[in-house]
């Protein structure tokens, strides 16, 4: 997997207390069929070896497709299943500790809800940033809510790739035209969808459109 | 840290719930001192950066002492911070990856319960094996029990060290004598203890004092 090749438009994160899909397997088949570039595995309640063996079953679907897997929070696991990459938070592992651990060539990306946390992250060799929360999601309560401003300063000062996440769908993805950001992280606009590719695909061309009218 | 000149006699596992000590680093430190040999860091409910910080500080204590740290399930953890090794349950990533992940000099703990699980984790490469629980306990409540005559059938047939886990305190500790385990695995008949350094000293002495006795 070339780490600049990736496409980040539709970045896919998990969860399958969400789903209506009968599989998460299934899920993430049909939302990479969708248009889903990036798929990130984040599963909080569950043991370890269980998110082991759901990574394994998830990496054959993802890789069948070129499309690159991240995992949330566990390096361990993501080591195990030998995943592309690996996603961590302001509470995991520091990230200049994580770098370490996957090497240059695995992706590293970091979620960051502040200027001065983004320049870190890039310093500490993040590929990519997750900004957000920018909305308040059920998936993630506690998150600290980001501002329009705050989001444009990072992205005139850093970079990587950005991707926006919390309560990204296809209404708030409008405010985002113009941004100069690389994508759309999304969680229960696409997994809680009952036609998850076609949630998947619409909300790419949704965002293809208003990029294109911003950039008229 | 030399592998093979672990002494296992007293082997702690850490849970900061059940403390009557101010910190983690002072019970850990007076458990040394006590005559604990090895030191597992085993918190469940704590981010992993919160874990890291944890056990970076745990290893300045035990390096001191020359003790070696073991980190609980997350390996990434052991990784990032240097530990000794890590100690693995039947629902965490596989012994057999783990170990590809730490390499040949990392104490790789294994926990069993019978003496399938037991002899698979050696061939997996395990050091050594926490066999239990062996009495019902507060701290891990849906444990599996394990009987004398199993742990004698798992005796006899692994050639690691084997310390048992599950309720031992000064009491249940005359029951394995003569069973030629090498170690006791204790929680809360450490942690709990007002004074843990007493209480680490007492276990050692009636332990080898009960060993003595079926020595005769």
């Amino acid at each position: 997997m070339e780490k600049r090749k990736i496409d980040y438009t539709l970045y896919l994160c998990t969860d399958r207390g969400l789903m209506s899909s009968p599989s998460l397997e299934e899920a993430v088949a049909e939302a990479v069929l969708g248009g889903a570039g990036v798929v990130q595995l984040r599963e909080k309640d569950i043991d370890a070896r269980e998110f082991y063996e759901l990574a394994v079953r998830i990496k054959k679907i993802t890789a069948a497709h070129g499309v690159p897997l991240i995992i949330n929070d566990r390096i361990d696991i993501a080591l195990a299943v030998d995943a592309d990459g690996v996603h961590i938070g302001q509470r995991d592992i520091p990230a200049k500790q994580v770098r370490k651990m996957i090497g240059a060539d695995k992706i590293l990306g970091v979620s960051a809800a502040t200027l001065e946390e983004a320049l870190k992250a890039v310093e500490d060799g993040a590929d990519y940033l997750g900004i957000g929360a920018m909305y308040v999601t059920g998936t993630k309560e506690d998150a600290r809510l980001v501002t329009m401003e705050e989001l444009k300063r990072i992205r005139a000062a850093v970079p990587v790739p950005i991707v926006v996440i919390g309560g990204i769908n296809l209404q708030t993805l409008e405010h985002f035209k113009g941004t100069g950001i690389d994508g759309l992280a999304v969680v229960s606009a696409v997994m809680a969808a009952s036609d998850v590719q076609a949630a998947a695909r619409e909300l790419i061309k949704r965002w293809t459109v208003a990029e294109g009218r911003s950039a008229e």
